[in-house]
């Protein structure tokens, strides 16, 4: 679809104005000129299946897992799946939801998404079994820790702003409360877009382009990577520590000999271009193959996998202990079948990747995500109405 | 200046091209479309003054400060600034910094700014004395704790991105590590943007517009309020701890006479909008002032205290332990002379400000902003060079 020149102009319009003000002042746009149309960015909390997943990665999103409280039965569970839709609707539109306290903090066009994921207990308090797997088995390389681990609900929120991500989980902390406490919390960032304003694939704190090996929204292999039959999906959360110092000592083509592609582009160590097929056969003058054999971009593709694909969306994350930082990744994976899909990676690159020994992997929990609702429905109400 | 269409176009296509990604694709622009002419949003690092300081809030901000290792003297701090420097004008310019060893990670566009303070050790080194207090007074309501206050040296690096900024400090942190240590690191984000993409003042997450009373950029009360005489200014680093459970226990009424404004505008009690004067003199039809004796926007009004201002820049912040988030705002005030601006105020708000039932200063700390640099200077080279 081409947008008219008036809807572009319209638009820009608005975003310009923003611009000028988030930015540093490059246009002065003075009081006379007329105020453009405002344009929603809202983006739509109906729909067959929850929206976030397909939407742009936002800037900023936070994650709060949840357990159930002891009273908590099937029919309470309903009531705050009843009021979380309610949130979901009213924040996402902008407004504030049933009963904020601060309602003016609810703010519209920052692409606020939540999405709401059910752990094993859910499954158990409908009297059903779940889909697939309740988590993952534990790899060679883990060194998972509790606090990251594991939970009954999760509650995901991205946009724009932070402070709006802030405000919308505290609302839907202050709902659960008669029936869930928090588990644990991880917030991250992601950027997006590259300095021409255009979309990017984005780069994790290594400095590597993260995520080139994605099936395109919208084609029918992302929606054959990504949507159960009944609409729904699963998610992988994976709290990722990076050691960066160590990963700094390594040249530039250590690192993209473990990566197996340029840090400068993404593109395959065989080609020249983010997107280019890798060639996996390809061999040096020596007769070293290009892309090693224990390279990550190689041990992740999905030739390897019999053409099964994930979907990743990956949050940067930094975490202060007084004055010392950990950074790492929140990383974040939607497939249709975790069993088919997501173990026989996980376990490939446990058993090789040449990463493993930059990268630990603190946290891991696996959420079904249930379909979309629409007006007059709810979050799970299919399992649980 | 008045931008003419063609300004404004160019520069709204690629915020729009931008914004079509981050924001949920209300726009699809397709690839026939040209790509429309990148514009700057870097902000010049040069200048007279620290550009970050009359710049527009970042979304994103993290502060920095460090203490002086037992060797560092006046040369070796001297090179540490020169090696900053070079940082501050190569990030703020989108390039990485010398010797970065994740030089992808270096964005340009996203409005990075570095400002930089001096602590009283700086100055003892110069062998000068500072022109301000070393430290402030500690109020009756402060808990202060050594893991927030003090420091020798600050970086306060400000940007849209958030791992633009995380990438700045860890340049800036490295190429101090054989001079200096860091002593305490403060993260916050700031929303400065209307829904309609105008400009906003910003509110904390008590839900108040935060920031109505400062003078405007460009006046000469604010150039009266924030610069000395060498062109700098002073810092004034407040971490203040906000009890929002306590706070939603108030009614809005309640709310809007601690603060002494409305909530939905931030106008005045006795006014209609933002910036509309405060009458201290209006009384209800019971004879009661309407802006009660102990609000927060008569006690620092700068009535209250000889005409003289101070130019805030709060920046919001929540701090997770396990799974207990405490939620904040980093104070950040500009003023020419902490004794003569501040003192009295910080004194008139512990003794009876309201809001000091809802508010738990944590943290406290006070730098010199030195003032900028021109190509071939450096930050601090008429104190160190």
């Amino acid at each position: 679809m081409k947008p008219s020149r008036r809807q572009l102009f319209g638009y820009a319009g608005a975003a310009a104005a923003g611009a000028a003000v988030t930015g540093g002042a490059v246009v002065a746009l003075d009081k006379d000129t007329p105020a453009p149309a405002p344009v929603s960015r809202n983006i739509d909390p109906y729909g067959d299946r929850q929206p976030a997943i397909t939407a742009p990665s936002p800037r900023h999103g936070e994650l709060v897992a949840f357990n159930l409280l002891p009273g908590t039965d099937k029919a309470a569970l309903a009531r705050l799946l009843r009021l979380w839709s309610a949130d979901v609707v009213a924040l996402g539109n902008g407004r504030p939801a049933p009963g904020d306290t601060a309602p003016e903090l609810a703010t519209a066009n920052v692409a606020l998404t939540t999405t709401v994921g059910f752990g094993p207990k859910v499954f158990e308090l409908a009297g059903q079994k779940q889909a697939g797997p309740d988590e993952l088995p534990v790899m060679r390389h883990d060194r998972l820790q509790d606090g990251w681990s594991g939970g009954d609900l999760l509650i995901l929120v991205g946009a724009d702003d932070e402070l709006s991500v802030v405000h919308a989980v505290r609302r839907f902390v202050a709902d659960a409360r008669p029936f869930a406490t928090p588990a644990w919390r991880q917030s991250g960032f992601w950027n997006g877009t590259g300095p021409d304003g255009k979309p990017v694939t984005g780069r994790n704190l290594f400095g590597q382009v993260d995520g080139t090996g994605n099936p395109a929204v919208g084609t029918p292999e992302f929606d054959a990577t990504v949507w159960a039959a009944d609409g729904g999906t699963t998610l992988v959360v994976r709290r990722i520590k990076l050691n960066l110092d160590t990963w700094d000592e390594l040249t530039r083509s250590e690192q993209e000999r473990a990566i197996g592609r340029k840090l400068s582009t993404g593109a395959p160590l065989t080609g020249t271009a983010e997107h280019d097929e890798l060639d996996l056969e390809a061999r040096d003058a020596d007769g070293r193959p290009m892309i090693a054999a224990n390279a990550h971009a190689r041990l992740s593709h999905h030739s390897e996998n019999d053409g099964r694909r994930i979907f990743r969306k990956g949050l940067n994350y930094v975490h202060d202990t007084g004055t010392t930082r950990e950074s790492g990744l929140i990383f974040l994976s939607y497939q249709a079948d975790i069993t088919g899909q997501f173990f026989p990676l996980l376990a490939r690159l446990d058993a090789a990747d040449a990463l493993n020994e930059w990268t630990t992997t603190i946290g891991s929990a696996v959420f079904a995500i249930p379909p979309g609702f629409q007006p007059g429905g709810w979050i799970g109400q299919k399992l649980l109405g």
